[in-house]
């Protein structure tokens, strides 16, 4: 989204070119009248004109945020922070934002410095305006509802803002597994469609022994689902907020009793069990939860990567390739070349991997820059890892959908392999030795001939035992 | 940009719901009535929802495609190829989207696989239809003018999409070193104003000895200056494209004198001195450049990170830091702590930089994947690159309108701390040796004693000569 | 190392020049008469003379790879598959390799070719020989005890390395857990010497609020004691092996009991509660655990570059830098200025998460290109691996004797800035509105006095309220 | 190399045990009597027991500075900073240490903090006691010739490591651009025996057009034919020096005609076109040229990926791959299928390409983490280049002597491939149309028959005509 996509969203927002006036600690701004945010959201469209995506890009963080607010508000009135009026208004407006009713309300870019500040204070100030238009009160007669005073209250960016971030990538991760585990049933299907098709395995791209389709399939369905378990894992370590730690942890401004009583509550908004840090001052800069998604998400990349390779070779042909798979023709593969079909659902894969890997980098540098009591580079890790999450979630998405549940394989091709390769050889170690059975498998190579026939000529071996244990499908059958 | 907004774009463009029947190698497939794409690209918009972002995100790119299609045409007229009146149409057409009047038209995702085919044809079929309804025809009328047989004539996605993806860079290398010079001549300025300001420089943060903030600053200046440099190499090395290679180097289709015809005419309609690739085959799957230039725009990354880790440094306090030097307050810091202000604008460099580094990774994966005559992977090596340089272009942009030209120094600490240091004893090794310096610094510091004036008090040098080589900034000068 | 050194370490073997013969698929070669290594060994020393690093550099993986031999001539022994002699003789051999006797007949480089195949053949070919000397027969005689027949009975390369890198993995892991505990300790003790020694906090290197250097250091113990459970978390995933699955995971040439019982086998050799994997064919080619490995050491290399970056800050000066804390003098800093001494142990930290960050780079591009029933690259992933753990744990252990435990804090400045930061009127936000604290701060800030005595000479609140809400011990006391 | 190694080196120079006692300004340190090094060198190893790889590891490195030193040795004569006896003692001692007589003298971890210091010290002290002992004097007898106030006369080793660094690195620039050159050249060898046999190509792992093996190879010449020239490229670029600006680039306690004569007695003692840098400042703090070294290195290593990626790739088989080129059998390649042979030699170039590609990211971590007027991660930068780029020599080394040379190909199975491929319809688009084209390509494919047959069948296009457009080693001939 270029930057101007951006500019026309707030063009949009305040077509008729009235302003009101709002303040800060810096000075006074005119902010278009129309629009629920304030000065703090509008300085921070003007300074940050870098990547064209706003916040809005990312709807699960603004719900996340939203829940965040709401759950804030409740405690607030249970301390007396704020009246019960107020938290009600708040709550009502919450609802608004959570319901993606407001999401044009948060133009600043993802890129944003101050450490989520401006996504906070975008927060604090749409939740406020929209509150007191609730209330029957102007925008901007923070007098009644303030964005900092009330809506913020016994907050901070640094405890709202990871989260929210927290709980955004909770809900990421439920559709990234919802992913996984669809395509890895796609996969675990077409294993036992395959499950009796003998074809020849492959190591180090050379021929080696006899497995079935299944087996290779089913190798495909073990991996990601794997990743599944792994980026489940992650859903109870992100679950674990730092509300009440306000500013560096040590709780300045915020009831003692904030702590407890906001995350009970926002465990009960977001319906997720989300507990209390147990060091709110590392829990404030501490950015190794991101980092384990990061991980866990490049662990699934590396996966996603490997089958499309796989794929892509084993269907590689028509005529002059493996040729043992056959993926459903998506679209003419070629502006010249006439009829030609290519993968071009696993290579968006590969691309979306290589995506995913320069993700993980981002956030390597972003997480280790932090300094003290803050690490002021959460956006960019939001950022990257929500991004990052849903590529891979779409990617999987057409992958199994387009490509994987239609794909045949070549019985045929994979039979005539298993039986005639000389690597069949392997079996005979146990009978004649290695050294004889690398005599016996260069013969057969050397003459173009089935290492069993070459074996029966040899008559070392009764024929009925070769018969046996050079028969592909039950070569297969050992490891199982 | 959300697939949601994808899918916006493309029901905008068919509000009627109408639709024309097309058809390719594998059937046929409805197409909304009203838009100038065609079967290619409908079947790859339901193939790629991949990152949701749209082609069209890089306008450098379209219009850089536009030139090739265009120059392509002018070499197939003079070549008998195609007629003159299809070459005036298509002519008509590229310059429609080379101005952008029909970016909305470009739909198919970023990450798209194909190798760039899905690009390749979405150009050649909304010019095949523009040019189509240039010339009084209904769209869809191929057998007039037909994308692959007329507007695809003598050419490949694997030579076009690569040459356009050069131009591209090209454009958008532009961009970025106006960005960059632009700052550099900040800094520049910066150093001017600062030239005679004393401060003490530090080595691994440690007090080092005296310089002056305007040699601090003219550093920055140097280092990004020589990006401009190694920036603009990259503009010839881009500018060899390998037009009339076809589909794997060996101009396969393509006239023998088209080669040479079409990159003239390149060189004409675009104004960018393009030639022709020595080795047409390597050229087909060589990334070198798209690899280097992501080398260059990592190095300036390098040196933003340095630049915006030290302004962060060098601005921190406004009490407990280092309080050398003041950057404009931008807007309110904390949403808790009143009237903190945050260096938001380097931070906002600082993730820029992370992400370019992440765009590195991507870059080299994808690079180093490519198979035997072609690469694959080139639109996310386009994506990514276009993205990342416009990121840096924008970070730098607001570095420096809204942090480098309103920098003050603080030049009464700057003084202090040089005059105060016991780093001024290295000074002393060319009088009493370095073990005797190093008392001399001992003490000082020791005593809370300026080095001036422990050495007075020994009496071993003479106060007139310590007075000149304490001078802190006279000990600035010898380097210059 | 040098590849000289490796030649040499190949040339101490061999001073008499004498030579046997041995053979393979590929012909004949001379071997140097005194070593215990064969054929294959020699083939690989002149196939990969890469980083002149010896496998024996990695003693883990040396001891490893003899306990899953000792188990496989275990299990053999008790299928009939070798004799019971044959079988104790290897197990003799086994155990010299495992103590470290033979450590200089593993000459092969780490990063060799073939998936591990030489150092598994070398393993055979050196306990062949060893079992043979042992038995009183000729080095080669392998008629009697066969390097492959005998030696790798009912194995390969493909599940008997794995399982070896595995078990060093978790050997690797034990080194780096004591290491990572005691550096944790270290911090907790660091941080109770220091629990009531207040400072300021600081976001974004900007003053921010009262805490105590206990909490400050706290946060570092609290960091990585979380990485030791995320570290002790992958033993058990690593103990998951694959013998028995021998090529390809099919356990061609194996008995069916062979998988059980060699495992049950290795667990009691080793010590280590290994299980059989679930899917053999998905675990022949699947590097997930390594990722993951990498995944949790890089965790640890984000933390421990946060505190080193954050110790070399907090004790920047000695005059004109932070100055809060003072850590060893361990060695002169500087060849020219006298008495400099720089943080040259967290420096050196700091290199060695630079280095952790480019193994998992390795290790992502390695796990990645596996290819169909294998990745071929498991060498580069087991020597990244086992090379980036021990230099981080070396990392920790000199920063914890060499830095850590002298630290000491300067606790007059720490207390001065705590209770002169404008940052304090953060807490009069309860009292007055976040607005009406900002005016306080300024106020404070461009008159140079403290918030209290500035919201005391306005009179709005009491001076005990004051007194008390300012205090800035209390302060850090909210968020405990 | 492990530590222990690190330990017996130093061991093996201090048989006896004795000892002289040293001091600098943290106190007093026993150092083995009969060692070179002195202080400094003793703290530096006690500090840094990390990864147990020596600066001795790189011999390049401790000749280069063996040079630096020695051109200041002459310019502090010039100069009257030391004098002529001095100077040639110094000189002398110079001498041994380039020619490699002092190597184990330099023990000190390649992953030191300081920033180079300890090597500095560690070279100023071998030099310093070797010509004490060529002057007849004692080691230690520092008041004669002094390793600071001699040996360091006019130098930091924050200007004299970089030069040293960069010097170090041209040399191994020299020995990888040898590398790559003999592997070019063999390609082209390679090309030229193949230029006339055609085979089919491949885009996307699908069949494309024909080509010959020679074009194939030659593109494999011509990609690294280019990596020559920008390595080639690096070697000015690095030879750009900063001496003379000593501390910070201002030149404390160096005469300011040290920087201009230094400079040219370095050209002179090293034969190398060195020049003194234009802002001595922004020198001392840059690690761009380093960065830039990095990204020559990972495009060369993008290549020979790509490269091992293909060969691997085209042998694939022997029965049930492409088969169609046989690389030379290096050892056997399994420990249980008998008589397989795999692709080791590629292989291992693909881990030492990974390799790099984590030297590359290392190296961006360390780059961009310089801070204010020093980058103290020059030790990790220099060692992780001198690695990389001495593992890619020899891994280019290996594949070609143990690989590309002998490779051959399958004409046979190359021109079947090539004449019986549908894609040949390409060549039809001309005649028939795209359209047209397809439904030739699609019956030949269904029909088990040659596109020319097909094409003779339906008589469309004169016999003569297919024959010649049809005629696989002409359609090789069209782009060359």
């Amino acid at each position: 989204m270029t930057a101007a996509i951006l500019t026309d969203t707030v063009r949009m927002n305040n077509n008729d070119g009235t302003t009101r006036i709002e303040k800060d600690c810096i000075g006074t701004l005119p902010v278009p009248a129309n629009v629920y945010w304030g000065i703090h959201t509008q300085r921070a469209i003007e300074n940050f004109p870098i990547s064209g995506v706003p916040v809005s890009h990312h709807p699960e963080l603004i719900r996340a945020y939203a829940l965040v607010k709401q759950a804030c508000a409740q405690a607030n009135v249970t301390l007396g922070g704020i009246t019960r009026k107020q938290g009600a208004l708040i709550e009502r407006a919450c609802k608004d934002v959570y319901d993606g009713m407001l999401d044009d309300q948060f133009p600043v870019d993802v890129l944003q410095g101050g450490a989520g500040t401006s996504t906070n204070m975008n927060m604090n100030e749409v939740i406020a305006n929209r509150a007191l238009e609730f209330g029957g009160y102007e925008r901007g007669e923070y007098t009644v509802i303030h964005p900092n005073d009330t809506v913020n209250k016994s907050q901070s960016t640094n405890d709202t803002y990871p989260a929210a971030v927290r709980l955004s990538l909770i809900f990421a991760l439920r559709t990234l597994i919802r992913s996984v585990d669809a395509l890895s049933m796609s996969f675990l299907a077409l294993s036992r469609r395959t499950a009796d098709v003998v074809k020849l395995g492959r190591t180090q791209l050379q021929d080696a022994v006899p497995m079935t389709f299944g087996q290779e399939f089913g190798a495909f369905h073990t991996t990601i689902a794997s990743d599944s378990r792994r980026l489940s894992d992650m859903i109870d370590r992100l679950a674990v907020v730092n509300l009440g730690g306000t500013a560096i942890g040590t709780g300045i401004c915020a009831d003692a009793r904030f702590r407890s009583i906001v995350t009970e509550r926002l465990r009960a908004v977001s319906g997720i069990s989300v507990t209390s840090a147990d060091d709110a001052i590392a829990a404030t800069s501490d950015m190794a939860d991101f980092v384990d998604t990061s991980s866990a998400v490049k662990r699934l990349a590396v996966h996603l990567g490997k089958i499309a390779n796989d794929i892509r070779l084993l269907t590689s042909g028509p005529q002059a390739g493996l040729v043992e798979i056959h993926i459903p023709a998506r679209q003419a593969g070629s502006s010249i070349m006439p009829g030609k079909i290519n993968p071009v659902i696993p290579e968006s894969v590969n691309q979306s991997v290589f995506t995913v890997m320069g993700m993980d980098t981002t956030i390597a540098f972003a997480a280790e820059a932090g300094q003290l009591q803050l690490n002021a580079f959460e956006p960019v890790i939001a950022h990257s890892l929500l991004d990052g999450m849903l590529i891979l979630a779409h990617a999987m998405d057409t992958l199994r959908t387009n490509c994987v549940d239609g794909i045949t394989v070549n019985a045929r091709i994979g039979l005539e392999r298993a039986e005639n390769s000389a690597s069949l050889a392997t079996s005979l170690n146990g009978y004649v030795g290695y050294e004889e059975a690398v005599r016996l498998a260069h013969k057969a190579l050397a003459e173009g001939r089935s290492v069993h026939d070459v074996a029966v000529d040899e008559g070392r071996i009764r024929k009925e035992i070769l018969d046996d244990v050079l028969d592909p499908l039950k070569l297969t059958r050992l490891g199982r």
